[in-house]
């Protein structure tokens, strides 16, 4: 069942709805899904619509050229996609695995709406878990003195693959200021607190020091200030006095992989729009 | 800024969006939230359309009969409802105090869309809670011999001030079949069990009997078999073996108060929609 | 069923469980709770222990001096309770009412162990509440230019009414170093945020502008430093790009309640101890 | 750093603490955590106390026998264990794998404290997710015609391994009464629903129809009355009408796992006593 999705972000205005549905109903297309927000503060209208192509009258190449029309009208942004194209997608890490295995094993099932094409490291250690599922794994490591370089050949694995999605699957390293602007709101990062609490380094063991009762965990698009960018899921769970910063670290990392994987589906699900510094989740 | 809520269920089928978009589009209204939902397995169609009615073209008293021509064209269920409406509230009580407390807290605050307008109990311990937020207060004793005749003055009373929503905040007496049957999906109920665990008498002495590790609460509409009707919301708390049934019974209070609240301001804002035993509740 | 508590926290070593236990068993005591904690970094040992009293061979009065010697031969900080013991509490509120509310309904069903003495504030609008729940009301107005002569006059109804444990129930005003530092560890604030997330003023609008995707509340004891004192719970909520600023608001009332009243119940069951500046909140 | 661990219940009197505590003080132990809890109804004492055994004057094999004067004292049922023994564990799978990931990379990341000797599996699919990680992989297909037969061989299979507890990682098969038996309190078993609602087959589809705002999960131990033993854990997941039955299985998967988890690991760590139907788990 092939369905369309769009993506729209626009001033609001009256007739807005009203223009995107006769645009698919007129066209014989049966919605599926029609989600919309209204941002009341900046007046910003927001909508996902997804409608079943099954006796659709435009074709996929011509659907985009055809509703230009209606989202010149409202000055919108949007972006139309397919739900059976397999999105290509890169994870990076560096040590430790937790993510790793989580989502590749998620996209194994069939869980999460893509392919994996590549996983690439600073480091060798998890070499092993990509090939069991099959991924080809890419060793790039990354010093002060080689950065730039070492982005240019990751940049260059990403072109040639044509990644869509950039998965930072706790992998240690900043990217530039150039590596993320190549792929702005197509890098998903997890970071180990609730954010804004304990941005940076060493979250675990500074939450272990205040004391906190609740550990979190947040997915967030990497924007080129570390740890600022649009926060996408955010999830916790509990700790005691009895915790130990290990225990921390161990329970942390079960809210890590779930936190890090809904980002991933909601993204590969085109659930996720960037307003500002926030995203709408369509849920 | 008063506004409309249109709430509709239909059979599924192409082109419902437009219409409903294009009636409040050409009679001048904006959209505020359009929120839509199909079952898949029923193919049915769910919608709320909550918009602006400055420069609605169209008067409170003739949006219904307009909207009607739409509403035959796809066999709609539909109601409409406006936001400045105040809904008229009765709360049934009997001994315990914690929901009522609490509720009346929230419509006092503004919290809760609407106005308590009386509080019914077959217990007099309850008047003085009532009265201090200045509620009247109405001590209708019941007994397996007197049940039919208290109904029936429960019934003159929710009449005279044209109730609209009852709310059963701990009420330990079974409404009659023909006493539900007069307020179809209008009586909200709270049930201390996650249900269906627990249905019936005394969940949480079960629940510690049983040795769950966390509780459960169940906001659901009342309909003729106990505890079996369309759950609203449903919530949760964790308890330990070093919880005494006493501790059960505390704990348990704090979600009871928070998924009951739930509960009545979703119906208030016209968010929750009954579809054979299920709810769909917008968001 | 008269009890007593002994907290204890002192340098770890061998032998301390035995020589509490060897107390309370030599004198015909019946331990009910032994829960112990050994912070492996500090190398210190925090126990709370409860014993039956039935039977016990020494009197209240004399328990503490008997046990010195136990309690200097480990050089430990210790303080003993009697569960009959009904502590006496100040409840300070500004303008909004929801977590007097819910104290008072829970001090009144007996939940909460100990009895609200009194209610200051620096505004007039809650009285009724506290009256209607037979509290005394004081309406002590703070204004940058008398604080220090309204702080004189809080001490002395606090001195006056023995208070041993004051509550900040969004007490909008920030007590003196001088005035904090003669309730150590007995003053109880809720910060609307979960800390160190958003410290200070307006945590509800700034978690707005962050876009978080779940809120939080702390209730910790006050230190001198704003906000960051020791956490004795914190808990959190979701939200969605759906939620305004006033949603962000309504739905943290709901956990800053429940937050604040466990700091309470747990302060006033001597379950909690203070170490630097973390809490040991024995279950 | 070595230490033991001894898991105690008996009926409640007075000086237990006192004896247990100054076996290992009057031996040089030196107590890490000491954790009990007196069941008021039952009136029985159930502790958990784990020592330091470095200088302690008995060796491991004499820790038993001396201590089994004090147990015969008060009537104790016990069991003491030492940390460095590494468990051995089998777990049983059928054709889904998330669990099995799951807990194996666990194992492999030194989380769970001991080693999985084998998976045993009634069908062929999961035969290389257990060799990935080195375990071997038994396939001992089971119908109604062979189940004595392949338990037999599944009970030499554990035998021979001296397996000391078996997971059953959504393994679709019931054992027999007379398996079971072998086992007590050593097969760990999740079912996917909050018990005690939804027991045995198809908890998802029938918590689909039921309309749930909330999926649970249960982990608890294998008794004779399929879905009744003793609870271990239990955690849950928000859905919403927007869910379809599949998302309530993805969604469901992904608590699965931790409950099970969180279960592995606290049986592994020797912090669950039963007594009766209940267990007390200590933190």
């Amino acid at each position: 069942m092939k369905r369309a999705v769009l993506l729209v972000s626009c001033p609001d205005r009256k007739g807005i709805v009203k223009e995107i549905a006769s645009f698919i109903a007129n066209n014989n297309g049966n919605i599926v899904h029609f989600d919309q927000h209204i941002d009341p503060n900046k007046e910003m209208f927001f909508a996902r619509v997804e409608w079943d192509l099954k006796g659709f009258k435009l074709s996929e190449e011509s659907i985009k050229e055809e509703f230009s029309s209606v989202a010149e009208k409202f000055s919108m942004n949007f972006s139309i996609h397919f739900t059976d194209y397999l999105q290509k997608v890169a994870i990076f890490v560096s040590k430790q695995g937790h993510c790793l295995y989580d989502l590749l094993q998620r996209f194994k099932s069939g869980e999460l709406n893509g392919r994996v094409e590549l996983v690439i490291s600073n480091h060798e250690d998890l070499r092993s878990v990509a090939e069991f599922f099959g991924v080809p794994y890419h060793h790039i490591p990354k010093h002060s003195s080689n950065k730039e370089f070492a982005e240019k050949k990751e940049l260059e694995l990403l072109k040639e693959k044509r990644i869509d999605l950039i998965v930072l699957a706790r992998y240690m390293q900043i990217l530039s200021k150039d590596f993320v602007s190549k792929y702005e709101n197509k890098i998903i990062n997890i970071h180990h607190s609730f954010l804004p609490a304990f941005p940076g380094a060493a979250p675990y063991r500074r939450a272990y020091e205040r004391g906190v009762k609740i550990l979190g965990a947040t997915s967030h698009y990497v924007t080129e200030t570390l740890d600022e960018g649009p926060i996408i899921e955010q999830d916790i769970i509990r700790v005691s006095h009895r915790d130990t910063l290990e225990d921390f670290i161990q329970k942390g990392k079960d809210i890590e992989r779930i936190v890090l994987a809904r980002a991933v589906r909601w993204h590969l699900e085109y659930k996720v729009l960037v307003c500002e510094n926030k995203t709408v989740v369509f849920s």
